[in-house]
């Protein structure tokens, strides 16, 4: 049967201990080539409002290890108000007024369909997950405070993993909207048990952090070269967060994967209309990225990691992968199997008796 | 609510007209950049057995005007068992021992998932109709008979689009297992009205046929060029059944899509085991396929199809996109709400409430 799953199921299941176990192990096997990947490709279109842009998104990814190969797909309409940063902005307008993004998960030994749940929480936590075993290599071991600039969904992700692989005790939290950063900061004291303040300055949060990190959904730089501090670690979830001085500035620059000559592609079907700011236009465009090496490299080879506490190291989450998907939607199907979790349809609605 | 649709359902839904029809409309909005595609990809990885090897693949089209996006995609189990001919073979083993192929179809305006139904039936006539628009433009004006290499389930597509768009009036099927032929020719005499006869050889098939037809699943040329008479028109559905001798026989080539640079892209996780027989090492490699205008090309110019009753004209259906499941995926969903066909499940449970 096929089991569909709500984010509610996935939060439970996933802890960021096992995300973190889950990943490195698939990022070890990908370096293997027992692991694999189908790039991010993007295809734009008009909505039926012609103000409006329509962008499926899919990447995928395999994990033989574990059996499962897994599709992750966006169905966005989006528009770009014109704000003082350059901003995209994901229309809710499925019914009951919800965004639309999935995760298929297919077994390789079968290739059936085995499950399928919205993409939120796992998002999250994938990306929390790979920040988080970046800093297991590149924060001092003693790293004990977080400067945080947002509050939103990938903002928790972050936090969580850096709880998990270092002593925090302490955290600032920097966003725009003050309510914002208040209520994110009330909910992460009680659920970490850890200090958790919000502050009015980006300055604010990131002075004298150990971890100075961005989770942020704007498309400009929102980390100052200023703010680099001897032994600092900068955790980035995206390009567009930091400009190229902060990447000169550190000492050691680790990214996520290789994401040249791999995509995104953007295969753009808006007739005469343009895309009216391209987020594709930016210093990493004539950056050598291939000069640094990548989170399963790192995680092969330690010693790329931090080699002294007064080092300032960076890490860059400069595209995702499908594997990630694979490799922490394994984990939530077997424990979805085991504790009962979800609707269950039947197979053959996804199947048939014929092929070509 | 979302759509749950069966093979059964898109046949009774599709018809051939309709499907020539809404491809030609959606081919013409591509050549205008209002329909587009995320090219085929396939990802390779080991099964759980290590004999075998398991397949992801995935295309994307989208088609504004209909307001609808679709994705295909195939999760497959295989093997290269080494017969007389390279041939891959597909193994049934999802549960009560099916394929998995599925169609999932989007709102452009919305977002949202409408309906999920398999690939099996959509993909006999979106591969049909395809070439039953180039035999339009291609085959001469009072072609009435069709040699057919195949008795499969694409042989059937192929049929039913050339009696769509020429007055056939006999067809002659050859296949290697004469069970199948036989069977075939019995249906389809009943069903299409005309004289459906099996014979025992390719030539007996091809001889004096106005159309000939190549449908089947071999990964090995089964046209010989000796077979080209004046006024043929030659039909495969790959470029795999044809050799070069055959399209430089032809005064006349027309091919589905440009191949070249878009993919199929291979990316394979198989550990130190290779792929037993590479599919894409062929003539086509060295090939000029932009020398020769592609499907939508020949239909805003039908200048560039058949001159005169003498030549021999030929379409290779090179490879498959994304878009023709967007264009009859968009009638299927259609006629499917308008008929109140399949079965419907909840729209939140392919939804949610929160994005990255």
């Amino acid at each position: 049967m096929v089991r569909v799953l709500s984010n509610e199921d996935v939060q439970e299941l996933l802890t960021m201990e096992e995300s973190l176990k889950a990943l490195e192990s698939a990022y070890r096997a990908w370096l293997r080539k027992e692991a694999g990947n189908l790039p991010r490709s993007d295809l734009y279109g008009l909505s039926t409002d012609e103000s409006r842009v329509y962008v499926f998104k899919a990447m995928a990814g395999l994990w033989s290890q574990e059996g499962i190969a897994a599709l992750r797909l966006n169905s966005d309409v989006i528009t770009w108000p014109q704000g003082k940063t350059v901003k995209k902005e994901k229309l809710p307008l499925a019914p009951g007024g919800r965004w639309v993004g999935l995760v298929l998960l297919f077994s390789c030994a079968t290739g059936q369909l085995l499950a399928i749940f919205p993409d939120g929480v796992i998002q999250k936590i994938r990306v929390g997950a790979a920040n988080g075993l970046a800093a297991r290599h590149l924060a001092r071991e003693d790293a004990s405070t977080v400067g945080l600039l947002g509050s939103g969904f990938q903002a928790e992700g972050q936090l969580e993993a850096f709880c998990a692989v270092r002593p925090i005790r302490k955290v600032k939290v920097y966003s725009p909207t003050e309510a914002h950063r208040t209520d994110f900061c009330r909910r992460f004291s009680e659920r970490l048990h850890v200090s958790v303040e919000p502050v009015k300055t980006p300055e604010a949060a990131v002075r004298d952090a150990d971890i100075l990190a961005a989770a942020t959904n704007t498309m400009e730089p929102v980390v100052d070269s200023a703010w680099l501090k001897p032994g600092v670690h900068v955790s980035t979830i995206k390009r567009q967060e930091i400009s190229l001085d902060v990447v000169q500035g550190c000492d050691r620059v680790v990214v996520h994967v290789r994401s040249k000559g791999e995509g995104p592609f953007n295969y753009v079907a808006l007739g005469s209309r343009g895309i009216p700011e391209q987020e594709e236009k930016g210093w990493w465009n004539d950056w050598p990225e291939a000069s640094h090496p990548t989170l399963p490299e790192l995680l092969v080879d330690p010693s790329r990691g931090r080699a002294s506490p007064e080092e300032q190291t960076l890490f860059i989450n400069n595209t995702g992968i499908g594997l990630q998907f694979a490799a922490l939607g394994a984990l939530v199907y077997r424990k979805a199997v085991e504790r009962g979790k979800g609707q269950t349809l039947p197979d053959h609605w996804f199947s048939e008796d014929l092929h070509s």
